[in-house]
C-alpha cells in the first residue's frame, strides 16, 4: 500500500492515519475533507502528508471512509467509481446495514470492506486524533465474503498491525447489538446531561458539586451531534427498541421505590453488580 | 489529634485513613468494623495501626463514621455517647439531612461535623483504599454552626492537609443536589447495565463488542448495593424527582425519533453539548 487516502480526517480517519503511518512508514496518506480548516490542522498536525481530492483517488491504494453516516452512504458509491481495481475501500462507520445495502449493487462492491473499530473518545476533530487508538480493541467486520480475496487479506493484515482484532457478523446482527452497548449509552448520557442542566438553576453551583461518578456517566455527551443524529436515524428501530427497554427498567425502580420496597431495590442492584465480572477487560 | 478511629475501614474510611496518617504520621490510627475479614485486611495493608471496638473510643481524639448511612443515623448517638467532650465525630455518607436530625438534640451535638467528602470508586471494601483519593475534591459541609468552635477548625485544617476543598450547605440542598449529581447517576447505570445484560442472550458476545463509551456509562453499576440501597431510601423524594425528569426526557426523545424528526434529535444533542465546558475541571 503505497498511497492511502483518508477521507475524514477526524478522530477516527485522523487516528487511524497516525497508526497506519506508524505501522508502515513508507506509505504516503492522502486527506480529503469538505471542511478546509480540518484539512490543514490535519496536514500541520501531521497526521496527513498532502490535502488532496477526489480527482486524484484513481492512485489510492487505500480508502478510509471515516465521515458522519449519513454521508458515508452517498459518498461511497462515487468513491468506489472512481478508484482503481486493486485499491481497497472501507468505512468505519457505527451502523452497518445502510452502508451494505448503498452499496449491494456496486460493480466494485468486492473492492469495499465494511468495518467498524470499537474505539473512538467524546471528542472529535483533527485535533482530537491519537496514536494507538485502536491498540487491543475490537474490529468489527460485515460481509466479509462479498470482498475480493486479495483486499480481505489485505485489510486484516492491516487492522492487525494497528492492534485490533476481529469480530465477523452480519451487518444486522451488529446494528442490533451495537444498539445495545453503543448507542443506547450515548442517549443515556446526553439525557443525563440535559436534565441536570434543567434542574440547575444556577449550573455553576451545582456542577462545582459533582464527582468522577457523574463525568463519567455523561462523558459521552460531550460527543458530536452531527456524527450521532445519522447513527440514530438509520438505526432508528433497534435504537427505539432498547431505549423502550431502559426506560421500563427506570420506571420499575422508580415504582419500586415509591412502593418503598427496598429490599427489592436492593436486588435490582444486585442483580446487575455482577456487570463487574463482565466489564473485566473492557477499558 | 493522637487517637483516630475510623468505624467502617471501606473504600471511604480507608482511604481517609491512608491519606491523615500521610499527613500526621505520629498518629494512632484504630478501626473498627463489624466485618471482621475487612478488620484484618485492613489491618494487614496497613490502613489501621489497631483493631477496635466501641470500648475504648473514650480515649479517641477524632472519629471517623464511615458506614452506610441506615447504619450511620443508628451508630452516631451511640458513638457521641461514648466519647469524651474534646473529640471530633464526622460522618462522610451520602445524605445528610437524616443524619443531622439523628443527633439534632443530642447532648454532644456540638462534637459532630456533618460532611460529605465528594470522591469514590466503584469498588468497596478496605482493599479499594487508596492514597490520595481527596486531593482536589469537593468536601460539603452541612450545619457548620452546630458543631463547636474549636472542632471546627481541627476539622477544616484536617480536610485542607488531605487536599479537600469545602463547601457549605444546608442538608436540604445537598440532598436535593446530590441526587442531582450523584445518586441520578448511579441509577442510570445499573438501570443500564441492567437493560443490556436482559437483551444479551449470550452475554459473553454482547460484551464483548462493548468499548469504552458503554463501560464509562455502565461503571457505577459495580458500586455496593448495600452503600446504595440506603441512600436512596434518605433521599427517596429527591430521587424520585430528578428520576422521573430523566424518564420524561428519555421518552420525549424517544418520541421525536418515532417522528423521524431528527433536526430535532440533533438540537437536543447540541444543547446539551455545552456540558463540556461545564464539565471541565470534573475529571
Amino acid at each position: 500500500m503505497k498511497n492511502i487516502y483518508i477521507i475524514g480526517v477526524g478522530l477516527i480517519g485522523g487516528s487511524l492515519a497516525l497508526d497506519i503511518k506508524q505501522a508502515y512508514p513508507t506509505t504516503k496518506i492522502f486527506g480529503i475533507d469538505n471542511n478546509e480548516a480540518h484539512l490543514d490542522a490535519a496536514l500541520s498536525l501531521q497526521i496527513i502528508d498532502e490535502k488532496s481530492t477526489y480527482d486524484t483517488l484513481q492512485k489510492a491504494d487505500l480508502v478510509i471512509l471515516s465521515i458522519p453516516v449519513d454521508y458515508a452512504v452517498i459518498e461511497l458509491p462515487k468513491v468506489l467509481d472512481l478508484v482503481n481495481d486493486n485499491c481497497l475501500v472501507i468505512d468505519v462507520g457505527s451502523t452497518k446495514q445502510d452502508i451494505c445495502k448503498a452499496v449491494e449493487k456496486h460493480a466494485k462492491r468486492r473492492n469495499f470492506l465494511a468495518t467498524h473499530p470499537i474505539a473512538g473518545t467524546e471528542f472529535s476533530g483533527p485535533k482530537a486524533a491519537i496514536r494507538n487508538l485502536y491498540k487491543g480493541k475490537t474490529n468489527i467486520i460485515c460481509e466479509v465474503e462479498k470482498t475480493a480475496f486479495q483486499l480481505q487479506e489485505k485489510a486484516l493484515q492491516m487492522f492487525s498491525d494497528i492492534g485490533l482484532h476481529m469480530r465477523y457478523m452480519n451487518p444486522e446482527a451488529h446494528d442490533k447489538h451495537i444498539a445495545y452497548v453503543s448507542h443506547l449509552s450515548h442517549i443515556s448520557s446526553f439525557m443525563l446531561g440535559k436534565t441536570v442542566i434543567e434542574k440547575a438553576q444556577n449550573e455553576r453551583d451545582i456542577f462545582d458539586l459533582a464527582g468522577s461518578g457523574f463525568a463519567s456517566t455523561v462523558r459521552l455527551a460531550k460527543s458530536s451531534p452531527k456524527m450521532w443524529t445519522p447513527i440514530f436515524k438509520q438505526n432508528k428501530e433497534n435504537v427505539i427498541e432498547i431505549l423502550n427497554a431502559y426506560i421500563e427498567n427506570l420506571a420499575n425502580f422508580k415504582a419500586i421505590m415509591e412502593a418503598d420496597n427496598f429490599d427489592e431495590i436492593f436486588n435490582e442492584m444486585e442483580n446487575t453488580n455482577h456487570i463487574k465480572d463482565i466489564l473485566n477487560g473492557i477499558v
